[in-house]
């Protein structure tokens, strides 16, 4: 390996695995700063917020997924995960005098994100900085920063940065709804949960991970707010395992991947006590029906008739933050798994913690 | 096999072939529609087309991340897939007065797709449905209905159904940019290069199946309107062929997922001629210094240093109709890699032509 010696890590993955147990103290940190993000939701109301648009890569991008429903349940706004090559590579004349442009990167350093918040700014958007990083070039580039406060995040592999995005998109969507000070309590009641289920997932999580580390293929299936979940989950089983794990709506499922399907080539299903539950019970079945080891997880794990394995989830004051109790054994599963392949979460192969690709 | 019997199909894939080799003559049945798209534009634009929100499942998803450059690039118009979700399950209060919203469903049958659509009009959306059946639900539900005429599809994995959709999409932007003739004449023009480079793509698309037969896993990579082609060609990939495609933006690549690939863990790239093509050189050059096989496509191929497989595309009048012609041999390799798997790319295990998963 060429990769640098590890800074304080003696064993491969500690310090992957510090950070996901730091997730409840980073949650934390992030609600210090909640009249930071009063102040932000009240500048972008006045600016007016007819689309928001998110902007992000790889872990930033799977926030933005739950941001969709952050936005649309709280304020009742349309969200989307906005394409950065129309406006940066294209530039595609598009309005957006009336939008507000949420830039999301851990290092505040992603080139093609901080090129689509100065031309997003020059355009006549509100532009939000969230980051890691207060002090990066994306922060001096957006009107308003949202810093994350996850604290220094070593291992390439993202954990309690994303599950701070995750955060200040429920709290900044909060704040737009005018209920900035429920949806904190409500994040903190959530960092006191994953405080208190850490060892049951650690348990859970390292389980099974013996038998997946054979497996070269996964499919990660959610719905609603928990797509994030299945794309951060896939994310991470990529990175870490070098499984070729891909994220479906439980819906998407049944238009064509499911015939890829076999028993070695295992879903993990999210399954949340929500409107969305049926449609994901329909999508798990089918893949157990084509001969599929099935995961299931989430709030309504047990909801999931005969899977193999079951990782339930305990239930958040509202169901749109289970995202933020979910991650948390599919990220602790991926390390597990990449132990038993004699991999190294903190440093995988062909990475490193900045990218700087276009 | 317990699926039903063939009707008119001796031998496996003979349906599936014959309906991309009626590509050219699908996009011109539409073409025959054009006053309809003009009349369809001019409706929309009366009614205010602020966002345009596509919704869609599988191929006509894809079909939908074609339409955000398309109306992006030529009206300049914000248009998003949006999430079915949000409205149909959870029933949020978006406010959809000033939207367009665009149902894509081959069969005009797929629920939530057909429920957002009335969700959508009922909220004051002006509602087209873009479908293949005419006098189907979905057609009935919309205000508008724009058929994609591409003909009888037999085969169970779309292909003539999914490059209608695009050219649909392409049409109606084309319309609302006010260039209505132009744009039928470019899609004529590519209809007559996808004729004209159909048996080259077959040729091509066959001679490096069989050394593919035994792979599991692949990446198919592209960014802007290829973004598209890249999620359509990873789908037909897991639906006849079993392998497990995952479709990714070449910027995401480096990301995180790079991390996976391997000598068994091919990368097909689709790189254009436009603003795209360096960020595609980067992510290509990436996945080779990995130790990926890579298969270099599209109008760009040549530009793919030392790919190990090349599929160079014709170029269309304008890069954004490049899609319509870099999918087919997409399609084509598909059926050649399930057919030297045995395996039946008109009936892929476990699916049906229409899907009424929620």
């Amino acid at each position: 390996m060429s990769q640098p010696e590890p800074t304080g890590a003696q064993l491969p993955g500690v310090e992957y695995l510090a950070e996901i147990r730091d997730q409840p103290a980073a949650i934390r940190r992030l609600l210090e700063h909640r009249s930071e993000f009063a102040a932000v939701a009240e500048a972008a109301s006045r600016h007016g917020a007819g689309v928001i648009r998110m902007v992000g890569h790889g872990s930033s991008d799977n926030a933005a997924s739950f941001g969709v429903y952050a936005f649309g349940l709280l304020p009742g706004l349309t969200a989307m995960r906005d394409s950065i090559s129309l406006l940066v590579y294209y530039g595609a004349h598009l309005d957006l005098s009336g939008s507000v442009v949420v830039g999301l990167s851990q290092s505040g350093r992603t080139p093609d994100v901080l090129e689509y918040v100065q031309r997003a700014r020059r355009g006549g958007a509100f532009t939000i900085a969230v980051t890691n990083e207060p002090d990066s070039d994306l922060a001096r580039a957006a009107e308003a920063v949202l810093p994350l406060s996850a604290g220094a995040e070593l291992a390439v592999a993202a954990t309690k940065t994303y599950s701070n995005q995750v955060a200040a998109l429920a709290l900044l969507a909060g704040c737009l709804a005018g209920r900035c000070d429920e949806l904190a309590g409500l994040l903190e009641d959530v960092a006191g949960q994953i405080e208190e289920h850490l060892p049951e997932f650690e348990r859970l999580a390292s389980s099974f991970a013996v038998p997946f580390a054979s497996i070269a293929r996964m499919f990660v299936i959610g719905r609603g707010p928990e797509f994030a979940t299945a794309r951060e989950i896939a994310l991470k089983l990529l990175e870490t395992c070098q499984i070729a794990a891909e994220p479906l709506t439980a819906t998407d499922l049944a238009h064509g991947p499911v015939a890829a399907l076999d028993p070695l080539f295992p879903v993990w299903s999210i399954a949340s006590e929500d409107e969305t539950l049926e449609a994901v019970v329909d999508a798990t079945a089918r893949a157990r029906a084509a001969g599929a080891t099935v995961v299931a997880s989430g709030t309504a794990a047990r909801s999931l008739g005969d899977a193999q394995y079951v990782v339930p989830i305990p239930k958040p004051g509202i169901p749109l933050l289970a995202p933020l109790l979910s991650v948390v054994p599919g990220q602790l599963f991926a390390g597990a798994v990449a132990r038993a392949k004699g991999l190294d979460p903190d440093r995988p192969r062909g990475l490193s913690k900045v990218t700087l690709a276009r």
